[in-house]
């Protein structure tokens, strides 16, 4: 590049005239705009840590309240590093082609390189931190820090690399754009943003982990004929839920349209602005499905209520429902993926209760169970001409008139995800149990961990303040 | 479009040589840029939900606050729906030219085409949100959520949608861009970000709410002399109000500068990048002149109080005052014009008190009267080189050397408005009284609606988590 | 530039063919382009204001909330309208080559010319806006309004330009984009986005400011041997801060990839890119090393403590830690300048206390003292590869192989800096201090600044609430 001049200066228009010397021009503009586009978006994904980190805190106890921020705090971090570190070497650095797992650019060593520049590692490193904190809803009021941070780094730097290897990659088996061999059932996952590659990835992990390190203290007690009933645990804070969803949602734009990669080439901005009206679209679907259907249930059982944390989770759901098929859906499928997504998050949620899994943030039901549907949504509604434009593929989904590959596909990814996230964090969540550093002890749990563990309550609120 | 490569293979340059190449790729980069910059716009647009959002919270008292959110997720939500269902047909659709309302693009069926494409929806979508979500505030700690969830479809689909087709659409009778036959005055309304098309549509349906359903029980007291008076009801949480305050001038940075619609053309990066100074200079202006005026009258009786809201909602006055003008206006107009901004807040904010209209948000002096004085500091202060570049129009302000047509425009357009919302919505807001949905009970009322209508209280902060 | 046409025709393709139809459109693309990217980034660093004012409000005490969210709203105001008076002038205004101030463009009143234009302005102001913006912090809880209001227009009208002159501009004594005369040490300043012209700026006016108001009262009290030690004051909601520290490190994405102030040029994009990664790395590494210290420290003592502020502050070190460098260096010395970075806070900070100067937000300690490791981390650091592409030098950081020239220039900048701010600021603090307006009265200050200056409480929680 030409040296950069005084900042007042830096704007001079350039005088063109020649084909070569447009060709020239076109070349920085269009290193300088897929820049812009994905520097951006991965911001947008990285403010979905503060979302994610708001949505938790105002859903634990006030008691909870520093914990749980810490560790979405550091599992930011621990993604930066563990990403830079490994994992983005496992993720894309195929020097192998078709390997398993990728095998170059370690500690970014040999980087920038080809298409491996800066700004794809920032868009990607987002994603990781992303499909780390999911769990920490899950796992919030009762678990170690120590055993939360090695969890983080172990799944950024190693278990979503390899998800993401698989799916994404050129040489991955499971990739729509694998360059080195056929790809799976001809066409390989539609997986856009990421419902198998991230969401599920963080939600298989958030259930091993609620699983493993057990309820908490009195969330599922004995009624009076001996059945174990659900016993309330209100968050403490429902504006911080609030605007944590609101974060999520508006980090979701960079998720899903970012997802693009680059917005220079002919179509990928309309495929971009396609995946923002889709995930719009999705999120208030599934917000009025939720709303809607737990008021409907709470009224035909005498009193309705509209609960607005019906209203968060199904707009998430609703976003999560729609990641893996926002770029080659239509808006009307995407409105009925949104509305299936609020159902699917509902019934989960309850699921899990009846199991007797205590999910503090449903942080399964949504990105679990919703990122499964989701997957399975792109498979049934992707149009043939989107998949004709964004794939290069003549497959299309399986309501659309298509056949069955996409499905198979998406069920397949399901299943890959899901045997290989188990394969790895549940007996990571056992060796942290075994080793008694995954849960707290019970007197510090009920005292609550911000007193026992961080050197004081989250909030110090003087009776004077309030008039 | 090509189809996509694999993510790592996705940056590749391009070569380049001839003219014919050339244009290729600056097509795609056309796109590319229009996209990336609307779709970040739109999305700041929409973290503005968030924003009004975090300001009615902390605005109403503690026990109202979990059904203020539930609105303003939800008409986030209506809006998506409404506006795709029937809305952006209403508004853009104009099937047959110069009609008063469009009609095709329903729920987006003949969709895309032209510039009717994703990016543009999705930013017209984040308008029409943004014009609901301000009527919640003003008729805030005692409205039902059905009738409120009623209104917002009802506004988003229908009401608001004619506003834009007559303001800003290729066919509107008010609009500077109507390309069917002779524009009003010769020029049409210079309503650049839409002081008229948003912020007054908002305003009125707000005023109009709040008078219907009639104040918060208790906020109008009658003194010893019998006079009523006004009895404080201060929100619950200012930290709240404070930073949803930020988040919506921040989402403007979108709203003002997004929009150009599109950023390629030659003097529309300028534009915008002028629409962004004018935004900043108005909102510090309009607070710098709320809240040293509320603070020299109470200096004057005696005690000098430097009011916060003062400054938070002089910052959205001086904000609203320059979304007509942002693109036409000189800087240090846009101080004036925030200036005057904050004065007008001040007096319509005691008038409203005056005239016993409980407006828990001050919205109606913010969006309404502010909204007012917009459209006319736009028509009084339009620079003739700036209307010249942007609308390509010899017309230019009153007091800048012009004739009187902007200002005309700018009348004709206020009330025009002023009518056809009220003509709507005042029935609309009567109708859902008689039908007894409008209101809540006066016990559920002194409860709170929390308790009585959303399951729980919004906080439930432990004392123990308080050292 | 053409006049804009109706919004749903704005986005009609652009037919080209000729090698000057192609330049035509690129210059609007380039014009766009550039445009877009720093309104957006401009956009992320204005959104800081918010991060500073939710981190300040957390961190001071309830009693206190409102008056600090005053001082934060308002210097974002008096920012914008004091450089807009005077300090845009001063800072870019090169009338006379190599003058040590600028001088034109007062008022922005022959402006837009060359590279003068808004975008730049814009971005500018959200700088000049930071920079005040640090000492509301260093100076909280006892610090008259009226003092603030007048240190913040001063500081972003005068004090903090003249240093963006000598730092950055064309005519800058110590810019390394000086084309006027002989660089600095033949290269001038490697300060990309401003350790020494922006954290700087603010940490030593805070230094002065914490010193010469004095510390709250009961900060400091003498234990029973009579030796003064530091009684905890801890912030009144942890939530709060840690939102503030999220938004803080998003705005960073528009702080330092946006410092580029182009896009369009070859290069630029993937500097801006670099940026954005390093940024990242330096901000996860920083909260690793305060957080794992103050942990060990503490564990050493017999009881250790996750304290959470001490990752929140520890990624604050780290991004302040890599503003200087962040286009310069590659990531594995981000990770150091992050590590350092934390460990240069932790022991800053200890040292105020030691000092007794109270400082409740660590504001000297974040941005003076990192500040000051930043601006020398990149004289160490910066590569020979990094610095030939952006700075057009040879020259590069001594511990890469080169020359000691830019840690000296680094040295000589922290030196003008320090001796520059602290010959304006330490007078104009004892100046308000004589004349009475720069402290709160003892009374005021125990009862709270919020009910004794502001009209009441920042919390209003009713007790029903809370269930």
């Amino acid at each position: 590049m030409a040296p950069m001049l005084a900042p007042e200066l830096r704007f001079a228009p350039r005088e063109l005239a020649t084909a070569d010397e447009n060709a020239a021009a076109i070349a920085g503009l269009t290193e300088g705009l897929d820049n812009a586009w994905i520097i951006m978006c991965a911001a947008l994904v990285f403010l979905m840590q503060a979302g994610f980190a708001m949505l938790s805190a105002g859903s634990v106890r006030s008691k909870n309240v520093s914990n749980i921020l810490l560790k979405n705090v550091m599992d930011a971090c621990a993604g930066a590093i563990g990403f830079w570190s490994f994992g983005y070497a496992f993720a894309y650095g195929d020097a192998t082609p078709n390997a398993m797992i990728g095998d170059k650019y370690f500690f970014l060593s040999d980087w920038p390189a080809d298409g491996h520049d800066p700004k794809f590692f920032f868009f990607q490193f987002a994603f990781a931190a992303t499909a780390a904190t999911i769990v920490s809803g899950a796992m919030a009021e009762r678990t170690e820090y120590v055993a939360y941070i090695l969890y983080s780094f172990f799944l950024t730097a190693f278990v979503y690399p390899v998800v993401v290897h698989w799916g994404w990659s050129g040489s991955g088996w499971l990739s729509a754009f694998n360059s080195h061999s056929d790809k799976l059932f001809d066409v390989g996952i539609v997986d856009f943003a990421g419902c198998c590659v991230v969401h599920m990835v963080g939600g298989v992990a958030a259930l091993w982990g609620a699983i493993i390190v057990g309820p908490r203290m009195g969330r599922f007690v004995p009624n009076a004929e001996g059945v174990m009933v659900v016993s309330p645990m209100p968050g403490h804070s429902i504006p911080l839920a609030t605007l944590g969803t609101f974060l999520l949602w508006f980090g979701w734009y960079g998720f899903n349209p970012g997802s693009t990669l680059a917005i220079s080439p002919a179509g990928y901005g309309v495929t971009a602005g396609m995946a923002a009206v889709n995930t719009t679209l999705a999120a208030a679907a599934g917000a009025f499905s939720s709303l809607y259907l737990s008021w409907g249930l709470t009224a035909a059982a005498g009193d309705g209520v509209w609960d607005l944390s019906m209203a968060l989770n199904g707009s998430l759901a609703g976003l999560v429902s729609i990641t893996s098929g926002c770029a080659t859906m239509d808006p009307w499928a995407s409105v009925i993926a949104g509305i299936i997504g609020g159902f699917v998050y509902y019934g989960a949620s309850n699921l899990m209760k009846k199991m007797l899994i205590d999910d503090p943030l449903d942080a399964v039901a949504v990105h679990l169970f919703c990122g499964m549907w989701g997957a399975i949504a792109a498979g049934l509604f992707s149009s043939e001409e989107r998949m004709a434009d964004v794939y290069g593929s003549t497959k299309h989904g399986l309501f659309m008139g298509g056949d069955a590959s996409l499905f198979g596909c998406a069920i397949v990814g399901i299943l890959a995800v899901f045997g290989w996230v188990t394969a790895l964090m549940a007996p990571f969540f056992l060796a942290c149990k075994s080793a008694g550093i995954l849960r707290v002890s019970a007197e510090d749990e009920k005292e609550g961990l911000d007193l026992s563990h961080h050197g004081g309550g989250a909030y110090n609120l003087d009776e004077k303040a309030q008039v």
